[in-house]
């Protein structure tokens, strides 16, 4: 009989595993077990779907069920993984919609049960019209409220990546928006310097910035109406909460799977936990930061599908590694982008590491080529090897994709002085003739 | 007495060597020559200038003799250098607008005599309304003449960067461009198949693609009215020639200085040529090749800043070292542009490199995203070795510049299996979850 790989979880790093493993292996079975309504969706789409950028939830999905079915893989959508039994190698699925349970028996396994947005236990959190944003569903149910026009003024809880993102959304709407992020700065991957530009720009938009406010609560008699932050009291037809997200761990914890000291899932490079045959992908795992070495847990699109290759490859006999991650990310809100790779100098510092900074702004495009806009690019270093630590930039959103040059330097372990020798493109258009990344390495070795 | 830097050419290569010896040792005079009007202009945006996106000749300028006075740098425009005596130390310089010549003596010299356009000995070439496109004076003849309204149909000879740069240049006046190119592709830097993609986007925007045709000789009474290339007679009201440059090596072999097996002045990695205090930089200069590790000549803008940087340091006594070049270069032509990096299939097949290919065609956002339009990377590398040798990318035209994320991954020896695991950036505005890099790194391991 064939052997069979289960994968628990069916977004980015689940389905990434299965459709690597069936290719790397066709002779096994691989069955995917999904709780929710949707495999294989593009999560970080969805604020541009609810900005109405992208008209129906559907066309967030990557591949359909049917689909991945016509390449030998079974996908069972509304079927949660109860419990995995490692020794028995079994798992415990609960099949919504036949309101039946079942058990599998794997060979192998893959844990890709992904993470939950953080709902913080608020006063008033049960009131209409607060919405955390994960899932494609919870995208519809925003969107037909601002659909409905009876949204005029919304507050976004957390003002990390996705809360910036939703920003662009609900104002495409008309919808005036104010931003209750507890620390001093958005953007909290970041640091403040680069953060404030970010902030700087939203306000220029008509967006309400307030930092330094933990929310206490909602007011409201069945609708939210109020959010109280720091003392006072924000009116708000709608609530984003978007204060970060939890790796769903408890399935893998009870099954006796070990968890990393970041409380996510624990994994060596080949991604097998601490059980052999049991691999994990996604946003439920750990992984290893390429500056430090430390396990971190940054979960991210890219990162989850580049895990879930690896354990889809591995389980079911073959061999490759994931080196790590750098914590590359980006992102556009209006006609601005923002971007970093790599340690901030707050992670430094916090690391005791030696380091200095070299920021700088310049412009985005010759001097003399028309519509040319300002660019910050901010390196950080070691201060005693001179190696690269990490970047932040800060512009227009199509100059902002440079990062990725940085972040193939840190992979490579550069110091700034190497960086300030690569031979990037040039033409007007482009960029001045010292690319804004050159720019800041040459002030980095003076 | 204070030391005597000379520089010979005031465009990028001397201008950046000036500006960067002043700065690390303000001891010494600094002198530049320049034997036209301007000094340090952006030769580079000639194109957009031609075409009126850059209102005035003057705005390519990017620092004034004013501005390099201000830094204590001396500059004499209409100054040609006729002569220079190595064991002296002395230059010869004719004032053109005193009609006098004077000897400057020199403790150390940078020879940073640029480029000139290659002029083909063809019959006719004197005929009024041919051009070649190297100067600001120059383009400013050509823009005269297409405000003049009289331009109908052009004939671009050579289909390199700036030919197709010139295509948009000369389509946006609304003239009717016809490239003609000796070999069988258009961009000769490039692979055929990439520079086909280019064509083919041309061709649709209406312009003429005539590979595979030698110019033989222009036709007209005063002025150009036709152009004679592969027995056809091609109507043109006028004629870019961009066939390529050739260095400015003349007073240099004069003066004893070595050239190098490309014709161009041989330096060493401190820019320092087999004279003792003389340097060199910019597009006289040959450069060494990250990859090959051969010299090569391949003058653009960026090297010659850099270049320009290192000789000026060492010149006054400072310490620095140019690695050499990959020849990474970017055009935009409309809304297409292309991008290159290190070794075509074609080099690394003249060179005897065991090669392999990787290429994908891609979106240049999430699926889902709108206004995703199509990108086709090529990766070659070692097919022994899996080290990356080169790439090259056509898109929109705000998608290719990560080719620098290439670049840099070439200069760090990194395998085609290392690049598939650089931790790239990604939101769906900004590519697919997996770069289309990546896609083609992913094709390329397999």
């Amino acid at each position: 009989m064939a052997k069979r790989l289960v994968v628990v979880g069916g977004v980015a790093g689940g389905t990434s595993a299965a459709a690597k493993a069936k290719r790397t292996n066709s002779q096994w079975d691989v069955v995917i077990f999904e709780k929710g309504p949707y495999v294989s969706y593009g999560g970080c789409g969805l604020p541009y779907y609810v900005e109405g950028e992208i008209e129906k939830k559907e066309d967030l999905v990557v591949r359909w069920p049917r689909q991945f079915r016509e390449q030998g893989i079974e996908v069972y959508t509304h079927s949660e993984v109860k419990a995995i039994d490692v020794d028995k190698g079994e798992v415990e699925v609960y099949h919504a919609q036949e309101g039946q349970t079942r058990r599998y028996p794997f060979d192998a396994l893959v844990v890709a049960t992904g993470a939950r947005p953080l709902v913080p236990p608020l006063p008033g959190r049960d009131l209409e019209g607060i919405y955390v944003l994960r899932t494609p569903d919870q995208g519809e149910a925003i969107r037909r409220e601002l659909e409905s026009g009876n949204v005029k003024k919304a507050v976004v809880v957390g003002g990390g990546f996705i809360g910036v993102e939703m920003c662009e959304a609900l104002a495409r709407w008309g919808v005036e928006v104010t931003v209750v992020e507890l620390l001093d700065q958005i953007l909290p991957p970041m640091d403040r310097d680069m953060a404030d530009v970010v902030a700087r720009y939203l306000e220029e938009k008509g967006v309400n910035i307030l930092t330094g406010h933990g929310v206490e609560g909602f007011l409201g008699r069945d609708r939210v109406e109020k959010v109280v932050a720091g003392g006072e009291e924000i009116p708000a037809d709608m609530v984003i909460l978007s204060v970060g997200v939890r790796p769903n761990v408890d399935l893998a914890r009870e099954a006796g799977i070990q968890l990393g000291s970041t409380g996510a899932i624990a994994a060596n490079q080949r991604m097998e936990t601490n059980v052999e045959g049991v691999y994990t992908a996604g946003d439920c795992a750990e992984a290893r930061h390429i500056i430090t070495g430390e396990p971190v847990y940054i979960p991210l699109g890219t990162t989850a599908n580049k895990m879930g290759r690896v354990a889809g490859t591995n389980a079911v006999g073959g061999d490759a590694v994931f080196k790590g991650v750098l914590g590359t990310a980006v992102f556009k809100v209006m006609d601005l982008g923002g971007a970093m790779t790599g340690l901030t100098e707050k992670d430094a510092s916090r690391r005791g590491i030696p380091y200095s900074v070299a920021r700088i702004t310049a412009r985005d495009r010759a001097h003399y080529y028309p519509g040319g806009q300002r660019i910050t690019v901010k390196l950080v270093y070691n201060s005693e090897t001179g190696r690269l630590l990490g970047s932040q930039i800060v512009g227009r959103w199509t100059s902002v994709k440079r990062i990725d040059a940085v972040a193939v330097a840190l992979y490579a372990g550069m110091t700034v002085e190497d960086f300030s020798r690569q031979d990037l493109a040039y033409a007007p258009p482009f960029s001045p003739v010292w690319d804004p990344l050159l720019v800041a390495a040459n002030k980095a070795v003076r």
